[in-house]
């Protein structure tokens, strides 16, 4: 029998399908490579791309030269322009304001053979640091409500660019999926006085069913209404609002967790394609006359990743409906991901 | 410059973007075929698949032969299962109900080789009068909250039985994209006693940029917001909350207006795969004590198609923000497609 699973973070059910595909096995594919010559993320090539706003040097070479571990420069072809005005009007009914933002892009490691699942934990820190770092100036820039960090794997999700990097981008508006987030764990905590993902973690820990890795720090879990196979959450044990708050030590602490987790993945489905996306409040600043309002949203809401590796096809269903339909129950998933065997693969 | 728009029925924002793909051309990629030996939807295979619950047969032959026109079975393979209680109940914070529903496959044609582009307006009025038949039987089954018909077209597009056809799903709730439009049209009648849709039909008509279509009787135009490239709307100029109340006449004039557009998509985007939903009210029946709380809620709506075409990737930003990034402006899609040479491909 099909299972309808309600998220309370999402406010949205998803459909456990049966009967249908739901183990590694039946989502393996070719994956398609993108073939490059001349990348310019590699080392020597510093000059194609435009200069950098962050460098790792443990060595401490010049800007814009070899020697760097991670490396953020400006996206040479943004989405959205960080020159300009918002000029933010009506068309009629319609609204329109100008696309003004920051689009960045993480290079996360010279090396272009390795994905960020080659990757260790400290070297997949190091990139949550130039997260934070970033974050931390972007935020000072009015303009910006939104401080959106992700990384796209694999041709499948979206990706033009072999060499493995994530990217930031900063919109002057709060994304619908993240203010939805924020006004249930707000209404949550009105109620309870309890944070809500705190709980739904308590929970978690508790039933085991749907946890794949559990450190003392961060907890690597399955969710209940998983809307995608395999689809995983990455949340702090430890409550806290804001990613940028967080120490070197944590976002070593969740560099372990990355690491461990993309090794699983790529082991169980075979270099699936797949995104993460950081899930952190907003920045808090003044907002035309309303100086308090970020704040008194913020403090109860719980940074997260999460993530999905990009193995079934959305259509016409999930995009009139916005619930998602998966045949992978998420318990199966945990247990899949829990009994890889990660020395067959190393 | 990139620009942000608003669509006041989706209360959400899309992101036209500058400077990527944005015309017919960028978007032509080989289109895979499946291949198929034995379709259980041609004719003299009728006993492969469940036996019938709708069929036109213009020459008055038995159900479960050859001789129809349109045929209408229950998916053998349903994502919800008809048979069941709900037994809807929480686990610890979350909740959950089986997977009760219908799954029911329009199979549009006889003729394998055809796709719905093909057909002409007549025979895709009959298709929509099969939605509306079955529609009206489904709508007596109260555990049902909503009849939801959809068509895929294209591998792409999720589509694994290559002889055209739609689907019909019945699901135990409204769709949260459903009911997103049903609160706004509500909200934006009580306060100024005029239909949203009806409003944005009337700027659409005097803008006229983006209208690819209007016969008088339905406007096919690109949203002002679009979310993905060549995205439209077909609307019924004449206000109506349910699809279910068209005359016969009214579906004729739909299958024209669909059967015109699906021709425009194929010959500016080579076949591009595609999804259509007919988004249109709840059925109204008696709610656990509330048997005016569906009735109240819908008149104000008003029912319509959306379509698009598949022809970007979506990935972590999409996925994490609920924005999607859009390189063709509505208005160059409508030019676009308003000059197709039809004669060209026919």
């Amino acid at each position: 029998m099909s299972e309808l699973r309600w998220d309370p973070l999402k406010a949205n059910w998803a459909i456990i399908t049966e009967g249908r595909s739901r183990r590694p096995q039946d989502f393996l594919a070719p994956r398609e490579k993108l073939a490059v010559t001349a990348c310019p993320f590699c080392y020597g090539r510093e000059q194609k791309t435009p200069p950098e706003i962050y460098a790792l040097r443990p060595d401490g070479s010049a800007p814009n030269q070899p020697g760097w571990q991670v490396r953020v420069i400006p996206n040479k072809f943004p989405a959205l322009q960080i020159e300009g005005e918002l000029d933010s009007r009506a068309h009629g009914l319609y609204d329109r304001m100008n696309g003004i933002g920051a689009h960045e892009i993480i290079i996360e490691h010279p090396d272009h053979q390795r994905d960020m699942a080659d990757l260790n934990g400290a070297e997949i820190g190091e990139v949550f640091k130039a997260f934070r770092a970033r974050m931390i100036d972007l935020r000072n820039d009015l303009r910006f409500r939104y401080l959106f960090a992700f990384k796209n794997h694999g041709i499948e999700a979206a990706v033009n660019v072999p060499h493995s990097h994530s990217q930031l981008i900063a919109v002057p508006l709060v994304p619908p999926m993240i203010s939805t987030e924020l006004a249930i764990c707000r209404e949550y905590y009105e109620r309870k006085e309890r944070c809500l993902i705190c709980d739904l973690l308590h929970q978690e820990r508790q039933e085991k069913s749907r946890v794949i890795r559990d450190d003392g720090n961060f907890l690597v879990y399955a969710p209940y209404a998983s809307s995608f196979p395999f689809e995983l959450r990455i949340a702090p044990l430890q409550h806290g609002h804001d990613f940028t708050a967080q120490t070197d030590q944590q976002l070593m602490a969740l560099g372990d967790a990355m690491s461990d987790t993309l090794k699983r993945l790529r082991a169980a489905l075979r270099d699936p394609p797949y995104s993460f996306i950081l899930h952190t409040a907003p920045p808090i600043h003044p907002r035309k006359g309303r100086p308090e309002y970020w704040g008194s949203l913020t403090f109860d809401y719980h940074w997260h990743i999460e993530l999905a590796p990009k193995l079934t096809k959305v259509a016409g269903f999930e995009w009139g409906t916005g619930f998602h339909m998966n045949p992978t129950p998420p318990e199966e998933a945990a247990d899949f991901l829990r009994n890889v065997d990660l020395e067959l693969i190393r």
